[in-house]
């Protein structure tokens, strides 16, 4: 029986203890009170009714609480993945209709169901054609286009687009609209949570206040721009100024929902869905492998695509949108001393009480609060470093991150990775494509052959020694052919060639018939062709080909073995 | 200057000799008296009207000597590119219709300037991502699907499709109307044709033929073909039996046409044209580099592709279509001693003047005898042994290879290949993905490190030294990082981490952070991290990175040194 393997909690769940749940409760608390206006901003990102953010905060957490590894991820909506559901479901629905929520529930249970199949065939590795620069990139651009498409709610006006040129020319064309009140509380709450996240901190530590309560006053900052905006509109009547508000919101637990199965809506969410899942997958591993390895514990990747896939298909029934662990509320999450996923399942309970008894309260929240919770929130995520970095590193990289950037940004969300996956692709694929070449020769007085070029080295006219670094595929094997003829046209003493295949990690059936090609030819031109330091996984293929009976020279373990019996053979020809 | 550069015949042409003249003189007429039933032939199998076949072997020929660095390659419409082109127009425009037509000379235009940009930009090396599985398992399915093809000819019926399934359908579907004198005319020019292919030529070696004469008798098999079958439909006129025949074909030079150049058009055919250029190209300089190696003649790819992109666009004003090297006409051309380009162009005079004076002659050709040729032709490129060479040597070229006959007969030539290469290049990308990583130790008596598992040799139980058989990137960062962790969490003793980077070709960014990653937890565990035996180009990238800096442990030269340095001070540390 294997079965705690696909249900982690029953490893964790046998030895819970007082403690552990005291300090669960304690992180469920703090973790609570930062979600919900993190998950009704997110819900406006999506498109969506505020109380679906709150919907997706409840069933997802329970259910990665049962699957997933984690001990302190905290799974719901989050930046990315909301921009991505508002870009996909855009195509397909108008915002504020019912069959754009209905899509939001699909697009969910495609996304959950691609991440289990993932999952079950533990296929999680799949998430690795992902680059680093790629995944930058990516994130740094939707943090720009998230902020740029939160500034029509602190402006009071209608604009829409989902790439950057579209978003500021709609935000141009609207300037006219703007409601002044709408821009004085937007961009004091823009100000007071830039304030709070860098500015009250340091100010309460010259004042002395105990470095937990600063934390906890820092992470309150939301929360008290609610209070203060949501009371001032109230107030002030500020909605019949034009102050758009959150309105009424349901008093009630996640509704049952059922996703729409229509062939038509499923064909056109499947690709974003699965980029959805993809992107919310790496996300969420990255922050718990960042988390466990704190503690010394483990994530095991295949398990959190059916952890993460549970949490989606549950989002999908319970009238949520697509989910994944998020950053910052896994770290509040841990900070606050969550010990366990239970920790994740009384912060549902929590957010159920709020969808209950405290949805009235929101509703003369101000719309421009919300975008100013997620403008700040998301600005933490440009960070255009990865540029200087890649460029001062390697130039592929860089174009990687580049392409990524300026593709997202103009052309969207889902163009922009795509691409990046596959430029980074290409430019692998085109610098294996002319691989490096060293000619080595003996480092004196020892058994080393390194580059003619960079090392003082002891060479032999007669042979040439031909160091491959890289392994011999398709894309390459014309250019090794072609390299070593004219190598071997270039001198006219040459009588052996060694190709030195330390760095030859796989040499595939076009490669082989290059090396069959260039066995002939030098054949022909009464060259020995020898082979050294063949790798055992490549040397248990060539055995079941015809090269090695073909060969003309031989084939040595060592180098310098080949240095050797050839450098003698060489000599005792020419006494 | 460089014009010679871009003008090879200015190179030759300087030389040019009487002998050579002569040579290539009669080259020219063999080729010709092969190519007239070849090019009405392969007209037909792209569905166009037969003289199409032969005005693509005038201009194009001209131009390629012109432009073209092989001295032998003969170009004109060939089987496989034939076959691409009915594909692809099939999908704008009806066959026999002048929209077919105009369609087939903007197709020619499309691949030919593709092919001149390609040069141009000396971008030949692109199309090494054709590995040879792929192109060995696309041929051997176009000979099947072409062989199919042309069984409607044979048969006398009306049929079509551009897959296998369809082509059978549909030829079940009208077998009704087969008309029997035109399939015993068709079976006889089959059943001939193959005769003379393969037994011709050694019953004249019995008979005490000479070689030479032998040789050509096979060449003018189908001339003789053509000449009887077309004397039996005039003389029993068969064609008012209903037997198909070519009919009128213009008496004239080739006419001065212009492709179509609607938006439309441009936009369905431009991924065809991209494809068909690839193709042909590929074929192109296999057959080139095959026919210069025998002669230690050097063919330029790049100018290759200016060469052939430059008799396309010819073959597009002058009534033809798509055009490449085709490998009969070239070794026919070869054999019959051609020196120079200069061939080519004697060959397209001497079908300028077939063009004006033969062509009523062909009248009473029943297209039955023009399928019989292509059949035999074609039959001759099916190669299935392809698929027993690489099951044998790998498992992932033969799934390339199985891959792409399956999706090329059961989806069409244009998937089929596509799809050939993207599964390639997923899976080079899979197998690096879990790079082989080897623990090694000392081989005694010598400076060499091999793996423990395969070699008798030293170790130490705390220095675990890991030989990792791949470039890093991003495909396989994250794997690295995981394996590393997991080894050295299962021995306690460990008190060294050895990476031998002798296989390493590249770094990335992405494999650069991982690497990071690794130094951090293997510090925090007390455990050293070195790395040995990095190459030239890899350490002068990581010279620029933070991680030089932050390393743990050191960087030696040689795995040797490495082990030298580490086991004394393992050794002065027990003491």
């Amino acid at each position: 029986m294997k079965l705690h393997q696909y249900l982690p909690i029953l490893d964790w769940g046998r030895t819970y203890s007082r403690t552990a749940f005291s300090n669960d409760m304690i992180a469920a608390v703090i973790v609570t009170i930062m979600l919900i206006p993190q998950s009704l901003a997110y819900a406006l990102l999506a498109g969506l009714p505020p109380e679906a953010g709150i919907y997706a905060s409840i069933a997802p957490i329970i259910l990665y609480a049962i699957f997933g590894t984690s001990r302190a991820l905290a799974v719901g909506p989050v930046a990315v993945v909301s921009l991505l559901t508002a870009s996909a479901l855009g195509q397909v629905a108008e915002q504020g209709t019912a069959g754009y929520a209905v899509a939001a529930l699909t697009l969910a249970f495609l996304s959950g169901g691609f991440l289990v199949l993932l999952g079950v065939l533990r296929l999680g590795f799949l998430a690795n054609f992902l680059s680093h620069p790629v995944i930058a990139g990516f994130i740094t651009a939707s943090g720009i286009l998230i902020a740029t498409s939160q500034l029509k709610h602190i402006l009071g006006i209608s604009a829409h687009g989902h790439t950057l040129p579209e978003m500021l020319a709609s935000l141009f064309a609207h300037l006219g609209d703007i409601n002044w009140i709408t821009v004085a509380l937007g961009a004091m709450a823009t100000a007071f949570l830039f304030w709070v996240r860098k500015g009250l901190k340091p100010l309460m530590n010259r004042l002395g206040v105990s470095a937990k309560i600063a934390d906890f006053a820092t992470k309150a900052g939301p929360v008290a721009a609610v209070i203060v905006t949501t009371v001032s509109v109230w107030f002030f009547e500020l909605d019949a100024q034009g102050v758009r508000i959150v309105g009424d919101v349901p008093q009630s637990l996640p509704p049952l929902t059922l996703p729409g199965f229509s062939p038509d809506l499923i064909q056109s969410l499947l690709m974003p869905a699965i980029l959805i899942s993809v992107i919310g997958f790496v996300e969420s591993v990255s922050v718990a492998q960042t988390l466990a390895a704190k503690k010394r514990q483990r994530v095991d990747p295949n398990q959190e695509l059916i952890g993460l896939g549970a949490a989606n298909i549950g989002a999908s029934f319970t009238g949520g949108y697509p989910v994944t662990g998020g950053f910052s509320r896994s770290v509040v999450n841990y900070d606050a001393g969550a010990e366990t996923p239970a920790a994740g399942a009384y912060t549902a309970m929590g957010l159920a009480i709020a969808a209950m008894a405290l949805t009235p309260l929101v509703y003369f929240l101000p719309n421009a609060t919300l975008a100013a919770t997620i403008i700040v929130a998301v600005l933490s995520l440009v960070d255009v470093s990865i540029l200087k970095k890649t460029w001062g590193y390697s130039k592929s990289d860089f174009t990687a991150v580049a392409a990524t950037i300026l593709l997202t940004l103009g052309l969207g969300v889902e163009v922009g990775v795509a691409s990046g996956v596959i430029i980074s692709v290409l430019l692998h694929l085109f610098k294996t494509s002319r691989p490096h070449v060293a000619e080595v020769g003996l480092v004196p007085d020892t058994q080393h052959f390194r580059n003619i070029h960079r090392h003082t080295v002891e060479t032999d006219p007669k042979i040439v020694t031909l160091r491959v670094d890289e392994s011999l595929y398709f894309i390459n094997a014309r250019f090794l052919q072609e390299m070593i003829l004219s190598r071997v046209t270039d001198g006219c003493d040459i009588e052996h060639v060694i190709l030195m295949f330390s760095a030859v990690n796989e040499v595939d059936y076009s490669a082989l018939e290059s090396l069959e090609a260039i066995n002939l030819r030098l054949t022909d031109m009464g060259i020995g062709l020898h082979l050294s330091e063949i790798k055992g996984p490549v040397m248990d293929r060539l055995k079941r080909s015809h090269l090695i009976r073909d060969l003309n020279g031989q084939i040595f373990l060592s180098q310098n073995d080949a240095w050797t019996v050839l450098t003698d053979r060489v000599c005792a020809a020419a006494e």
